[in-house]
């Protein structure tokens, strides 16, 4: 075992079953920058829904998959296993679908004061 | 296609074969946060080396397999696809192997000025 300070673990582990709400676990949160385990199992974004969000965020697809769409451009962004996607702060975005089974996990990494 | 600021791309493509040296790729390069991938192709830190750096480090291991081992705590971890470790700034570690074939892909969230 590391020592006690090194915290870790797998961003597979305990994935929840099919539920109403994506969870969301944070693994870092500092200042500048946050660091999340998203699990989606079928939910988007409310119909018209825009996220505008004040932090860059970059995100990167583990498994299953989900389509992104922008308000400028179009027609969406189909995402893999591998997939990132670099959102800069208040580019309009919605998350139009997510697979359900089995479950869509996100790493997004949530950067502000930068 | 998203709008033309939106970047994007995947953390397995265009792989390298085995190499020499590891292939780092920078991702995000801002003041207080870096993000990198890198691929692994049976590198190891050299004999006695330990890193010890001046920024806590975030890292997942995607695909492939590896071992860290870190100077205050024995005997070292082992790590698989969907693993990550937080990696304190100045804590020693070292890698003591990787996978070579398929190879061994990271991504690294280096954090400083936080």
């Amino acid at each position: 075992m590391p020592g006690a300070d090194v915290r870790h673990g797998n961003l597979m582990a305990g994935l929840p079953a099919r539920q109403a709400e994506e969870q969301i676990e944070r693994l870092i949160d500092r200042p500048t920058v946050r660091i999340e385990r998203i699990v989606s199992t079928g939910q988007a974004s409310p119909p018209g829904f825009w996220y505008d969000q004040a932090d860059d965020e970059f995100v990167v697809l583990l498994t299953g998959a989900a389509r992104l769409r922008f308000e400028e451009g179009s027609p969406g962004l189909d995402l893999k296993p591998g997939d990132w996607v670099e959102i800069p702060a208040h580019v309009r975005h919605r998350v139009e679908w997510t697979q359900a089974d089995p479950p869509t996990v996100w790493l997004a990494v949530h950067r502000g004061g930068a």
